[in-house]
């Protein structure tokens, strides 16, 4: 044959097609692949890359019911929640009995569900609020994720089957007031006290989702080692105190508060055992910005669609908004880096599911999408001219929201240091070399 | 099961997980998911969501064999190709051997590989530069393809094989001088002349890859009836000319032209006979814009990985570049946009090798990989300072060529108001309504 | 003299630089000019430009004073106003007794000050918050303005002097409900009633700030001609209502609202009698957006200083975070737009005051600066992490505020059709040619 | 007075406008401003915010003179030059004679024009190419001044009306191969010999404007003091070689080299004795920014005019390219950010000639204006399609050549850490604290 031929000829590494040539062309001459583009697929400006065909009937069906749930019970609650920052705690028990909270945990009557569906989930909650998805985040990933992945049989039988149900509500305390970016410098402590089998802790968190409402509180301290570990914390513990933060103009619908610890006594069967140093909290950060970064994309689907309907139903010198070019540019923005994140979503949990994730891909994946997200979501609102700063449009409050969601768990910049580091092999954090 | 009762209690929908569940929590639950993020997969940031593992063999075998032939063959001629505008026309051989022609088509001598191999070629050789992917791009997409996709079994034995082998070299004719977007206006015509059974073609085209240098022309005319059509033009025949454009600053390793064309007779069999209308032409440039998407991005890799070796190497203040935070951050948003291109060009070769692609798909990708490629490149040269408009460094070669890339077979605006046309089925491109 | 013989050989224009040098070369030889910018002149980053060196005296003692009451009356007032979307209708009054209302307007009880000198005021007043600029704005620019440049001397003597004292409050009706963008479509009319001499005006208005707490209103009206004409409406006129919009999250320490006209009669005597067609109200507006070109940038400011003082504050990793590159490269940005804007708004004053300004120019400045403004707003906010959220460092105000400021009075894009109208006389507004 | 008894009661600080009310208020109540913004004034898109307004006759001479020469004289060349990397020496001589080197310097054959003039010029030289205003920087700002400001009277009477004259070309040696952003770790060494009374100098300095085509070269290099002095060195001069720098796709028109420097014997008398350490080069440094900051924006206008003519001429669907709202957004940012860059330059040119200028102002708009240029011109040439990579629009050289001038005399990024430094106090260029 000319093409093997010519092939041996070359080089030694030319097999190249070739070689696949050989082993494919038999019989297949006459077929022409007439009109390779050309060919009636439809282009579905929902889901741009046929994500759907990449998922599994299953993810398929848990999406859409949660989806229903979502738009039927959460969307109708959502804009005086916001407006009047009030939190609706009932709706943790719903999530519950929809069986949403740790879902990806195996027993304990959690659903044992794949991340991909987990990241579908947190997609379809943060397509109507960022803050009721960093409830379900703070419960499934920072709560429910360190009792199962470090703590005793005990403590999994005793905490979990109470948080999947949504009966008891947990928050994560490792953020301090002095500390935003960098939790080393840990000033929290706790300190064994052998006579009573305790540990007294103290010191203050902030910007603890959950935390004023919250029946328990997973705590990072720092002992008497030098080396951080975990404690599960129950509201009603002397010492332990819970404030509110006021004036907050971001995840309005969820609460916020701080974790004020004054000399609290922590059973020693409370410490979460299997973990000591920043990998403990960090590997909950892992988990739960990796439903960040589905989630974040959703509610910038939200405003996507949202703008897109306004720009058509708005007629303005004649023809709708949407006929605009500097509109449809826009959208045509929002469209391909929706498409794209969503689909490394996709891979990523997929990875996750194999065991072949890296905590850098969740740290490029969280900043790519908290970023998108905010930017799509102020060119929607921006779209709707006016309108764009009322509620009831919606679109204000998932930009007040991505505020938040781009900060939190790393924020922007320190995921760009992290990836930074990743490709370099050097740290810019600190002025160190 | 206390799931499944709350499930019934609440909704209709709530299946959820709670199905899942059922399905999978028997007997699992001991088995706690320690460390799911901690585990110690490695972060490759060449490669940082795993497109590897998302390859067949043989698709990794043809992208490797073809690596190694353009890192070793053309990319020690391109500096002074660009430098001197000179266009190596040996390499249509060389790629014509190694199979890497027309892969996509099955028969004539071509290798019928996916089109995910396809695209690894395309970045591959662009990797280099985008002049070569250019020259290849033509004579796949632009010749080959409709040839074979539009073409009789005659034109098809006649021509395919002497083109996959890289023997002769084809371009394509259909920008005119006043009708960069629009080629519904075009001007040249074909008029049948029924005593000689020949079309008289007459007309120019320009901005025309490979035209100076073209064995065969694929010429798009409008004939009598106002439909446009396609016909293969021979070198040597009368009135056909080919004059080249001087002065470019882009694909300087490339040759580029016009075609002039005063009173050309075309044979009838010359005639494209299976597509009428721009249906053609725009077949061939989908085509053609799929491999750009993925070429593009292993430009914007070369560029990348360029710039981050060049950082890592020079010192100022006592530090590698690549220690700046301000260096760290260019690097991440580089890694972040390459890494999720790349993936959504394999997504889409998958949905093209299944036939489930639409064109807007293909528009979004042509334009997302540009117009990343050319932020990532410009970047780069910026990253290398003062060096970096030296071409030895062969970062500013790409940027310049990406500033083609990014406007040619549609430009990113043109595929913006594409993209905004299937968002919201309202066109912008004209002022009519 | 060499240089005057070689500048009469070369060339018929080539005095160039020669006459200058022959005039100042005596004498001046022997003085070289030493460390030209070694002085020890310094950098004053709140002043980058050192536009105080040219403003008047009098334009620096009013700002002076009017900055002391805004941060010592208005800002301790603006948290609690924005959290609870409360307007302190006090701030009128006492906003007229300093003589800011109006300003520029001569005589009727009005300071007469020059236009840079209201820039300067409205700089100030938006330092604290986008709301209070916005009051004072439609009190000056679009009340005020329109009843003296527009209205009778009845009119003038009758509603001046208690403007401009803040004893009565006005709002301006020109935005409808369908017509954001396109005043032209205005469904507002009012009809004439000969037995009765009045005006009968039916139609709504939307988004009119001051509208629920405003004692009259300029109400913009298409007449039985098919002109647009202005008239004063009083608050108790019967079928004239003004309900509040609730759930702004913009523009929260200021009152927003409807007009609702149904069949309101208004007397002949309080139409404006000398303007019609929409140049009356886009008098206004252009006179109004060059307050915001101003005020937004002090908004901006306000932000930029905040967040600068925020992070020299902060420690973390064991440095402010002042000292990170990635902030400092925010803060030379925030520097810059912030300089040159304020830099073009006072030319832009100063050319107002000589009569030499164009409505193009005030597109120009109202549109980059609130652009600008609001890119520095974002910036600003997110330098301050999760704190950014919290309204107790306001900079989260001056975000949402800041969402408004770009859209009313114009969109950006908006500005941009109209600055592209202005650069190539082609209107690209409508699918009209 | 109603007003001036207000501002009584109210507030010590309560003058405010009222004090200018009173002085001004008498009399002109009567003066209604009408229409204060719908004057018939024109607005110049060539020059939105009427600088030629603020400009002296002098300086508009001194402009339009030197625009003609350029315009016709260089315009003509810039083309060929640049497409085969060919620098015309003769334009040097030119120049001299037109009086345009060192216009500054008062005496020794300069014209001791003002530094805006000074601005001008280099404004009209980079409106045809960067790398003449390049050739015209070096000899005025960083030869003849050090010369001027650190240079004996002999040195002065000897080099300074040659180079005025354009009879002798010079260069300017402080960049190192290996120390691009940081000067303080230079290696060229100056070791003086008692002896002869010569200094021996050896080291290398690359990407030298002018180096391959100087007379004399300006030589920065570290004496055994420790301490970095500046010497005159002259083509001849044994040890002394300037090869040229092939493969440059940025500033072709120029000539650049590097400066070996092999013992190189330079007579005492060749010192520059009245500056020592790195405020002499920094003061060169600052005195080309400034023409630099000019410069760029010249580009920008050149590429802005040229887009838009483009887009005015070239029809596409039926209407010129410059009706469709994409290409007017993107000529309102480009008209934008010109006019306010110049305006700002005008502003810093009147402070240098008042010596109020601080360098971090010069970093400032340096910076901005390279910046944006760059922009500008990226934009511009996506503005031509395929037509903008042809050197024959003119647009694609200003892009690379905008490359190297954002990158020169500190990059984009150096200057921000600059005014970083300036704005917080902490430097972030190294890894000390």
């Amino acid at each position: 044959m000319a093409l093997r031929g010519a092939v041996t000829r070359l080089l030694n590494n030319s097999q190249i097609c070739a070689a696949f040539t050989a082993s494919r062309a038999q019989g297949t001459a006459a077929t022409a692949i007439k009109g390779t583009f050309q060919s009636k697929v439809l282009f579905n400006w929902r889901d741009a890359l046929n994500l759907e065909g990449q998922l599994t009937e299953e993810e398929i069906m848990i999406r859409d019911s949660f989806r229903n749930y979502c738009q039927e019970k959460l969307m109708p609650r959502v804009l005086m929640a916001n407006r009047h920052e009030h939190f609706h705690r009932e709706i943790v028990s719903e999530m519950g009995e929809l069986g949403v909270l740790g879902p990806t945990i195996k027993g304990y009557g959690c659903a044992g569900t794949s991340y991909v569906a987990y990241g579908l989930i947190a997609r379809e909650v943060e397509r109507v609020d960022s803050g009721y998805r960093s409830v379900m985040s703070v419960q499934s990933s920072l709560v429910m994720h360190p009792i199962n992945a470090y703590g005793t049989e005990a403590q999994k039988d005793k905490y979990l089957p109470r948080l999947a149900r949504g009966e008891i509500l947990g928050c994560f305390g490792l953020t301090e007031p002095n500390h935003g970016s960098d939790p080393s410098s840990m000033e929290t402590k706790a300190k064994y006290n052998p006579s009573s089998g305790t540990f007294s802790i103290s010191g203050s968190k902030t910007w603890i989702t959950n935390s004023p409402v919250a029946d328990i509180a997973v705590v990072w301290a720092k002992c008497e080692d030098g080396k951080v570990r975990g404690f599960i914390l129950e509201r009603g513990m002397k010492g332990f105190a819970t404030p509110k933060i006021e004036g907050k103009f971001s995840l309005r619908a969820s609460a916020t508060g701080m974790i004020l610890m004054d000399e609290v006594e922590v059973p020693q069967e409370n410490l979460l055992p299997n973990v000591s140093g920043l990998a403990g909290p960090f590997g909950c950060l892992n988990n739960a910005r990796y439903g960040i970064a589905w989630g974040a994309l959703g509610a910038a689907e939200f405003c996507f669609h949202a703008a897109r309907q306004y720009t058509l139903d708005r007629i303005q010198f004649g023809v709708p908004l949407a006929r605009n070019q500097l509109m449809q540019k826009k959208m045509a923005d929002m469209l391909t880096e929706i498409t794209l994140g969503l689909q490394s979503c996709l891979v990523l949990g997929r990875l996750i599911d194999e065991k072949k994730a890296a905590p850098d891909m969740i740290s490029m994946l969280k900043r790519n999408s908290c970023g998108k997200a905010l930017d799509v979501a102020r060119q929607a609102r921006d779209m709707l001219g006016g309108n764009g700063i009322s509620d009831e449009y919606h679109i204000i409050r998932h930009v007040m929201n991505l505020e938040a969601v781009n900060t939190y768990e790393g924020t922007h910049d320190i995921h760009a240091l992290i990836l930074g580091r990743a490709i370099t092999g050097l740290q810019s954090f600190t002025v160190e070399k």
